[in-house]
């Protein structure tokens, strides 16, 4: 086996992470694999529950992905030993045990949607109940004799619940453990994970000096952020992208909606997303970058690269690109600036102009009544923004970007 | 199986006990036993280590005999899971695991000395590798969700090591549980364990409510106090019975030396250790009592049925009964009060009589050299005290009794 250049490797294997705590173990594991032909164990854990993941849950397996297009032996760690005890962990109801046929069935769910990301000729699956099992009571007892109750106490939540008198079962010390254990079990070389399970992660790490092995590293990718999510001093601001929050891109979407979705991000959006899910090399990012910067790419060209090649790999990439193709030919009718007329309306008073008479001088609605009906089911975006209320006034200024349904726009100055 | 009252059997069984935190369960268990005809099923753990017990041990054995002759099934359990991992607690050096044959040949040991208090017939010997083993990483896992980080952080000691940093290895939580879940698998109706493993056998009670069992009752046993403990402002003081302090009685020693010893302790250790270390009915306990106080006994007389009953048990019954008897003889050709003369010396000064002199006045000694060496060995008592020093002064009064040697004895009095 082969490899790129170390400095090559970390440059990708470090894009968008958030935390290597020992950079210099890794750098040796890469120099050493290199020169040995050998490749890396990545692990990255896995619940076996029947998930139906979004673009956030893709963040860590696009990270897979990657050390796997490096040449890397990736294997997607199935967490069923706690699953088939049931973890009665959580506060108002027992979680119900799985039978090993349910897990195996949410086994198959998971990859069918991993593999639109993952190599599936090669990416290895594995359950842990396999050692897990096997560890019997005398190996749980020797593994929990590595490892001390103040270093598990030292996990945030475990911390916070002992001191707020909330009660921790005694089986919950033994998930980090196990877990770490899995590591052992299978001479990981790097784990992978989101930054809450770093405390994890490094459990593993600890565990497999204390059992004679090569340390693991350990590797943590970003919570992404939603759709939703723009810069404000220079900082990417935005809750997590989650279905409750309504600002995610499910991977089983249509391919148009899809799209919509991911052209409807800010540019600085864009960039991490680019960071986070895409499989391009870095320095084609930067090229990219460097293309909008210079104003030879407009970036909305280059947001439809990024929504060709995530559409394209949950559909396919001719169906990818055809679905950007679709939503430019939709948008160039509906919303390009030409179309957009500029209105020119004079406040009420000297707060301004109501957003119920606003819409109606700007041709917007053909009624109080509908503009006053529009407004109260949310069908009226003021700069993007929908207006909540129909007692909205809109201050002196602009132009402002009013939109009504999905068709009406104009560009409103309040003199 | 028929059984006494239940009234006579809490008597016996709460007799020199300590605690007992749900008494009335006890009650209700021996009530539904009387019943039924079912004995209850008494635990009481060991470690397997090879012992060399003295009475201090045997504290606990007689009360599992006591629940023995009342009918009860009575279980020595070998605590043989944790010997064969080899428990890391120790601060300075790891234990070294014994292998099952090492667990077996000291099981052998054990059960030679403490047959001679058990009945070997009635005792049922267990070893807790048969359902610890079978417990599993799930089982142990389902053992653990049963029981809080906080209640285990009551333990005193878990608690002390935890506050001051001195640090617990998670497996050290585990084998309190462990320890309970004998008591699951064993459907005890009964622990029985010293004082200092209260919070344990509790842990067995709570868990066997978790797993829908009929929790078992526990009761402590006092540490025993050593051979000079004494009675001061009607408590009886000392330090506890141990090798180390040479306040013991080893249940190998000759029968001679056992009871030499056991004839050696006050009078208010003899009536505790009565309570503690005799299998006689508690009826015929205070009948020896009323006899010593209405004088119709003597107390040396019922200290050698005490001392004839535990020799008597290590050795036999005619040997003990015959080593009291030797006893008696050679105290009584030795001590006897018709054979020690009265001697009347006249104090050198006001502060009194130098014990050099004395000894020479009273004709105890050829010499006041001999006298003077005699001193220096230790081997002058005044009333039953070695005198430390040949400087020491006994003061005008007495008579004091003099013992010089093993034989010389006067009676002194010092005008």
């Amino acid at each position: 086996m082969s490899f790129p250049p170390v400095a090559e490797q970390l440059d990708l294997i470090l894009r968008g992470t958030v935390d290597c705590p020992a950079k210099d173990d890794l750098e040796k594991k890469l120099t050493k694999s290199l020169a040995t032909g050998k490749p890396l164990t990545i692990k990255a854990g896995f619940d076996p529950t029947a998930p139906d993941l979004h673009l956030g849950h893709t963040v860590l397996i696009t990270k897979m992905r990657q050390f796997q297009d490096l040449g890397h032996r990736v294997v997607f760690l199935i967490g069923d030993f706690t699953a088939m005890i049931g973890d009665p962990t959580g506060r108002s109801a027992t979680r119900k045990p799985l039978t090993r046929q349910d897990v195996l069935t949410n086994a198959e769910t998971y990859k069918a949607q991993v593999f639109k990301i993952l190599d599936p000729a090669k990416t290895e699956v594995a359950f842990n109940s396999t050692w897990l099992d096997a560890l019997g009571t005398v190996g749980v007892v020797e593994l929990t004799a590595k490892y001390t109750v103040a270093r598990i106490m030292e996990r945030e939540d475990f911390r916070n619940r002992f001191t707020s008198g909330i009660s921790i079962s005694v089986h919950e010390l033994l998930y980090p453990l196990m877990q770490g254990y899995d590591s052992v079990a299978m001479k990981a070389d790097v784990e992978l994970g989101g930054t809450d399970q770093l405390f994890n992660l490094l459990v593993g790490r600890q565990l497999m000096k204390e059992y004679g092995l090569e340390p693991q590293c350990v590797l943590t990718t970003p919570i992404l952020e939603g759709l939703d999510a723009h810069l404000e001093d220079g900082v990417l601001v935005g809750k997590k992208m989650s279905k409750s929050l309504a600002n995610y891109v499910g991977i089983q979407e249509a391919p148009l909606e899809m799209v919509g979705k991911l052209m409807s991000v800010s540019d600085d959006l864009m960039w991490r997303y680019f960071d986070l899910l895409s499989t391009r090399k870095t320095v084609e990012i930067a090229a990219l970058k460097a293309a909008v910067v210079d104003g030879s790419a407009h970036p909305m060209k280059v947001k439809g690269e990024l929504a060709a090649e995530l559409a394209g790999r949950y559909h396919g990439q001719d169906v990818g690109r055809a679905a950007v193709d679709e939503w430019m030919r939709i948008f160039s009718q509906r919303e390009t600036p030409t179309d957009i007329p500029e209105v020119r309306v004079t406040a009420a008073s000297d707060a301004g102009h109501g957003i119920v008479q606003l819409i109606r001088d700007a041709g917007l609605a053909e009624s109080g009544g509908e503009a006053r009906r529009l407004v109260s089911q949310g069908a009226v975006h003021l700069d993007g923004v929908p207006v909540a209320t129909v007692d909205h006034v809109v201050p002196k200024g602009g132009p402002f970007l009013v939109k009504v349904g999905k068709r009406r726009f104009a560009r409103v100055t309040v003199a």
